[in-house]
């Protein structure tokens, strides 16, 4: 089986995705939404934004939610900061809050200036005037290992696509003068705030930067969901990086997320981390998540927003991965959301539905499933393989 | 860049989608829909079915649909058929429907004999017990080449998970079978009612078919998803598969479909067509379709349906690929889902946003864009890579 790299999974849906909810969300269902999210296993959850009120209504009360919340020991949690300011209004609720720098002195940019403008009131210009300063203070520092990075990396709404080349050049003038400062560039964060990503970009990206620099074992990939390539990407990610990288890797409860800068508001989300820990769990990645609960958080969200959300395990369900999971034989027609709803909430979720079939439904290979037997043994063994009716 | 298979696509709306939807939808509105649908560009197009009204009422009326709807030039229309007395019935519509039996003479089963015994009113043993009459009819035919495949091909809700072992022994048998008549085995099936797609499955499953039979060059792939894992399935059977390969995908506008047999109803879904074909064009696959007409399609689906569907592009737009469609710098806040569909309203649909800039946001980047210029010139040319604000 192949093995895949270290990933590290961060929930953000208080975060990425409150900030383009309702800014009327009563900071007691947050706090609830907070809770159950604190017990589902998750080990790493954003809890908000200290940002400014007036552009950001949705975090204005954080203070309160942090103060309500019941921080689960183990978790780790963290809130967005965008400037000085911020980081001083989070540092005073930790803990329970972890106050967390970037590990890597780190030269990034926006790839585009439209949207760094839009979204951050400054210029990808100013955002490079910064760089000397970064690498003089990491230097100062006898910082031994450095990063670099781009966001809006693969294109923008405002400007259009970036060819990986264009991405590329990028990546390096800034690994230049990491190089120059002889400090060892290991990390790179790539950022996708207008949901520009697509797999087969990601792969050629990721593909050339390990080829170019196969120091960097550190990928911060960040990924939004407007054009439904959130998942593709991400595994595309997965199956290119080797078991010596990590990847961290995010996603929001439901898919929600957004921001009102990038033109796409709540269309833009995230990938749903109900599915995105589905797959991983499949793959053999221990996410020590309880699905069960993390549905029954999406639940909640879905109620406290008073919509569907867009995620298709909490409506589907996990894939059955116990006998006593496995759907009934009998069961009658399932066609609506609310029946199909009975991975949860049992038969009844079904009950009167259309039951088309004269005979009960058997099976042999149900049967044996339900002994605690494989459904097939493997191929040199006698079932299903030797049977008289399996032609030869 | 990397060149990619052959990609053949069918859209599954009126089919996989309208017969797990409202029975009562009128046969005009279905109609007027398949009538847009053919305005799209999209090649291959399944109306619906020929089954029993007593279980798929959904299908009842199609006879009229068919009468009704205005066949477009250049279009391949098929209809789903079980059984012989459904392929009679098509047959009285041709054209304008194209009668499409498998091109191979086919050994197939389910790996799943519950969900065969379900949907199909059949066993896995049943299925199997034609195996030989259909090899010995391809040798009286003369067949020069053949087809293998399986349903149910990587898991079940009513058995669990199949491994890929599992799955390549039973493909194994019927490939023996082909080989002791000498016919040569080109095509391979996998379908997936249930959902249980993984993208490294897939790519697993593909892979090994590729190394043990080389001479197969054709795959009809059917994903569901119930998981979320349609797109990413698709991404990685397009990535894992060489340029003489050929990949029949399907998907449905919207990401409506499911049966009433696989116990997830509704929310069974298929990759929505317009996400999917968003992501194949960025490829450099050449669909044909347009996708802004396939978008009409997608909303007026909705409206028929009465719900907003499960794909993304439809409510973040594509990803502008031209200076016309890139958006306005000076675009107010985007919040809602009424204001992110601006991508095709216009402006009057975020008209009263919150507009946050003291100044006009400006950028000689967008300056150049507006010119017809490339945002970014190559590595080796002066914009921005020898400006003096970008850091040696």
């Amino acid at each position: 089986m192949k093995r895949w790299p270290k990933i590290s999974f961060t929930e953000e849906g208080m975060r990425e995705g409150m900030q383009i909810e309702d800014a009327n969300i009563p900071i007691d269902e947050k706090a609830r939404l907070l809770d159950a999210l604190s017990e589902t296993g998750l080990q790493r959850i954003v809890v908000g934004s200290f940002v400014s009120p007036k552009w950001t209504p949705q975090m204005e009360r954080i203070d309160e939610l942090i103060q309500k919340f019941t921080p689960k020991e183990g978790v780790t949690y963290t809130a967005l900061a965008l400037n000085q300011r911020g980081v001083e209004r989070a540092k005073e609720y930790s803990p329970p809050l972890t106050i967390e720098r970037d590990r890597w002195p780190r030269l990034n940019c926006h790839m585009c200036d439209v949207f760094v403008r839009r979204n951050n009131n400054r210029s990808q210009m100013q955002e490079m005037e910064r760089w000397p300063k970064i690498v003089a203070q990491a230097q100062e520092n006898g910082a031994a290992e450095a990063g670099i990075g781009t966001n809006a990396s693969w294109g923008s709404n405002f400007l259009g696509d970036f060819s990986v080349d264009i991405l590329m050049a990028m990546l390096e003038r800034q690994h230049t003068m990491w190089d120059d400062a002889n400090i060892k560039v290991t990390s790179c964060s790539l950022g996708d705030p207008m949901s520009w990503c697509m797999p087969h970009k990601v792969e050629d990206t990721l593909i050339r930067i390990k080829e170019r620099w196969p120091e960097i074992n550190h990928f911060r990939l960040h990924f939004h969901n407007g054009r439904n390539m959130a998942i593709a990407s991400g595994y595309a990610a997965i199956r290119t990086l080797g078991t010596d990288d990590t990847i961290e890797l995010d996603g929001s409860i439901g898919g929600i997320g957004g921001c009102p800068y990038c033109g796409n508001g709540r269309a833009t989300g995230q990938a749903p981390s109900e599915d995105l820990l589905h797959m991983l769990e499949d793959m053999g990645v221990e996410t020590g998540v309880n699905l069960d609960k993390l549905i029954d958080c999406v639940w909640m969200c879905e109620e406290i927003l008073g919509r569907t959300l867009y995620g298709h395990v909490s409506k589907a369900g996990p894939r059955p991965n116990s006998t006593s999971q496995l759907y009934d034989m009998n069961a009658p027609f399932v066609e609506t959301m609310e029946q199909a709803k009975h991975f949860k909430k049992g038969p009844k979720a079904y009950e009167g539905g259309i039951y088309p079939y004269k005979e009960p439904i058997t099976s042999p290979y149900r049967e044996r499933v339900d002994q605690g037997l494989p459904a097939y043994e493997s191929k040199e063994s006698n079932w299903p393989w030797n049977q008289d009716w399996l032609p030869e």
